[in-house]
């Protein structure tokens, strides 16, 4: 049984709470921190049975007791506080994206490296029931050789203008679970990336300098190729698909629903639109991948999303943004690495 | 190349005549009779290449080029016809039911017999893609034994009453194609029968002493159990779907559609409603159940839908009447055999 | 916060405790009990949290601090339990069946109607997600006035036989969850039944005078008719589906996977099998329906699976029995009510 | 009723003479040529009931009675035949590409504007039920603005080396019906194209100086992205799926099958593959677009598949061959138009 503290007590400081307190054996929170503690936070931990509620994270750092430390902070302190984490000894369970700055993360990982803790990178999606499902076929064989990746992944709305504004642009803020996942379920970097980008669901998103609507495709290293399309706006819910083709086959996954309920009347045959709410449909892959960091704690095995993996979709979205901005395929050694 | 005629200038006869005109290699019509000679027919059968039309279908019978005849006409008519088709020495294909009394029925088939011609009956079900894909498993080996066969039939809408007074009956009209699909799919004969009927589609069809929805068990000779389910009017169109259960495995068809789009928005995830019309779910049946009865003619083999084919659906049928009139199961030795 | 004690410690009472653990606000396990207290029961209490494990449950009747009790013993207990927990004015959870016995289980909803106690039978499937999702369907009147209900139900494999010479025959330990999904989904009680049954599956299944595959037929109060498949052994998981048509059209549920991805390869396109085991399929369900009981006792509501909920699937278990053994429909009027 | 002669009578000629044979009302093949008359397809065409075989195509362009011809030569003889035909007054229908030189193709449509004759361009996958439902669907303003345009297209097996060499390249020879797709359904032309093609199916394919896996990014002049990603060998058949994002929902399209059966076993759920072979997934589409081709002939309507939509997918080819061998994306007012 390891303790843990939660460094930001926000959306997803919190989903990981719920998790821990109803699936996660093997570890217990001992304290959250964050920068606004408010009367609701604390009766909210105390109903979580969490013992101590701080507004510095250092008081969690400075806890003897506390094994390991999930840094579910905004995504600008990431990196110094998984830093100062890790020269504290402690475990880190960190969001992603780590930072947008490829220095940055370099340095993280070196003190991750130096402390000898264990990091692990908050891609979630990887944990998922249906991505898992393509990965473990991929690795057993089943379609020989991959040829083609594909990712679709739209979301249900646009996320409001002010968030816009601050959130790194599309490619940091969203496709970057896509990168990822093209790299997870290839089992292979990438090498080159041409992404074309519009603004098609809200001229607002334009004016904020970001835009909506991508494809973006993605030259492997072992040959393959990749290719993401991505919306900020699908009206008919939260779309989640993709596709493995290969030497052997193709393996591919489509969205969850509530129930398996078909109607069929006079308007058609009518299945029930995919889960709108991100939440609601990868909650379970939340509380697998904080299991996962946990395992990886208590049994002294390597994190299966590693600083690398926190780094590459990093990489690849600098390349995006880059490739879009210039009009031309960039190489992700023209950005880092 | 053999000739055939047509006897009967209805819908059906036309079915088969543009079948033969279009996909039936091998055969062609030479003449088509029908009761009622209208120069609408004449020019219809001029369209379809049909050189003689006669208000006598004697006429065909006399004409000794024509090796087959196909009959068409009005159901008390069948067995008639049959038995003199077969006196003249013509191979017969004749329309379901045969008739509705086993006597008249058995009377046929021993004119069959006699005459050494072939015969065929019109359950053109067994010729589909869809219930073809079923039996080919089925004989195949793959569920293992069969333990429940299952038929779905709904019908998009309640013929007229005029029709329903003169149709026979539920049983007869309609449900006959799915006991003999019960047959086929099972490789079995029906030993008993409990069939509950209800009113609940269309009152005037209860006063016209007929029921529009039926759930019919039946046991199987292999020991096997068989369930239909029907309905006069399935709001979203043809339902035609069925299911073996066996000890290896399941094999099920659902419906077929105009295309494979499907709309995903804000109102849920809509697929196509089932193909609507019999003839436009069943026209390429109609045409492959003549093309392999010209084939048992040309190449002197046994028909697939024999006169026993034809005689046990109409021993159902009386038995799930006769079951539904006293509320109690029936066995197919009660109503004849 | 309601404070509940479990009596029955065996695979069920596990289950609910866990569910209350983990997903059940407002309500606490105080106390467990079991005829047979080992370490291993001990052991996994502390490690659920629960204070007190007796191996009489009359302790846990006797504490005044417990609200509620969840009777989980063994099925010829659940009565008598059931009217004692009520005389001590305990609200009752009680497992399926109440009894095999019409005149015991009178006693049993007299008990609780005396005492003014809540009661609930776990008839879990009516919290299950698909299952919810058909019944609001039909609630809101999509499919118009209901006129076939059809319930697949199979199991992945058949239990043992020293189970099955004790289980009170299929219709009582499997079909009579079919049996509620009935009154369920259509909104009517059953005025007759029509069961056949075989043994397909195993012959020492018979041996024991049991069957393994059934067919029943099911008319309905409302006019509407029920038809239910069962076998023992599906051996592609367990397979349960419904649908309910209607005037308006048709709802159908297919079966749950572990993951929706889909192999396209030289074998086929081949998408898993359904869950397997009914914990897996089922686990949510069971969390719901403690869930609603405790919110009935903390809220004074209704329960939404009442005595006579309780009562009516026993009542058609017994005519299908009947109609099985006699060859011939039985009214529910004919073994109770 | 028009007289057709058909210039070409390899496997697309034949083709085209059994859809009209069969299918299109309105037209009759008075003769056929091809510059190899053998006793097989003189043999053949007797049995298509075509009067005159020649070896000539000018004795087709002579004829007087001819009100058109469907060009079905090699494709190098496509642009010089049809200006031919043009002048000789017939209308024409020409399969595709025209031509693989932009210059030759303004020729043609010269020479079709100069004569007045109908040109319509063998873009059968317009003309298939499942392409049509989703441009039905788009026309129909179901999903709003487009955004997205996807293609997948992917043969089930790659052509014969020889074959590959004297191919033109995948761009031109499986892509075009892909690049023609995206214009279809967009209902917008292409202005850029990016292109990453591969050599994974066949090693030999790359030495013969072509590619067999692609991804394609095109930009369309309404906003639009368009993406399409090809193999030359999907092993489990003849993959042709496409979807259409916009604002207001998704339409999409899966493959077809030969039957709706899906069997479930231990091994899984199983359906059917894809049809195989894309005459037997395309045969309806070839009919149906001669049989719109006849009717713009008949009844002097503009044809639905004309010049500029022949053109325009060999641009789009062009800018997509050179996108790939300059590794940039590449404008279609950089090769032509």
């Amino acid at each position: 049984m390891i303790k843990v503290g939660i460094i930001g007590a926000g959306r997803i400081g919190r989903v990981h709470s719920e998790s821990i307190s109803k699936y996660v054996k093997g570890a217990e929170i001992k304290a959250i921190s964050d920068i606004k503690v408010t009367e609701e936070l604390q009766a909210w931990a105390k109903s979580m049975g969490i013992a101590h509620v701080y507004d510095d994270y250092k008081q969690i750092l400075q806890d003897p007791e506390i094994d390991a430390v999930l840094v579910c902070s905004s995504t600008n302190t990431h990196a110094p506080i998984s830093i100062e984490a890790a020269q504290a000894g402690k475990h880190i369970f960190c969001e992603k994206p780590i930072d947008a700055d490829v220095g940055r993360i370099k340095q993280v990982l070196a003190a991750v490296e130096k402390a000898g803790v264990k990091f692990q990178v908050g891609f979630n999606r990887r944990f998922d029931h249906n991505f898992k499902a393509i990965k473990d076929r991929v690795v057993a064989g089943d379609i020989g050789e991959p040829h083609i990746i594909k990712v679709t992944s739209r979301d249900p709305d646009a996320p409001p203008i002010e968030y816009v504004k601050v959130s790194g642009g599309m490619f940091f803020d969203m496709t970057i679970h896509d990168f990822d996942m093209i790299r997870y379920l290839s089992g292979s970097n990438v090498t080159e990336v041409f992404a074309v980008g519009s603004v098609l669901v809200n001229p607002e998103i334009g004016k904020a300098g970001d835009i909506d609507t991508a494809v973006i495709t993605l030259k492997l290293a072992n040959g393959a190729i990749g290719v993401i399309d991505n919306s900020r706006k699908a009206v008919y819910g939260y779309d989640q698909r993709a596709e493995v083709f290969g030497s052997k086959g193709a393996i591919q996954i489509s969205n969850d629903t509530g129930s398996s309920a078909v109607f069929s009347g006079e308007q058609g045959v009518v299945a029930e639109k995919p889960k709108y709410f991100f939440l609601e449909r990868y909650m379970q892959s939340f509380a697998d991948e904080i299991s996962c960091f946990v395992d990886s704690v208590v049994n002294d095995k390597p994190t299966v999303v590693n600083g690398d993996d926190g780094l590459q979709p990093v990489l690849i979205a600098l390349a995006a943004k880059k490739s879009m901005e210039e009009g031309r395929p960039v190489k992700i050694s023209e950005v880092g690495q």
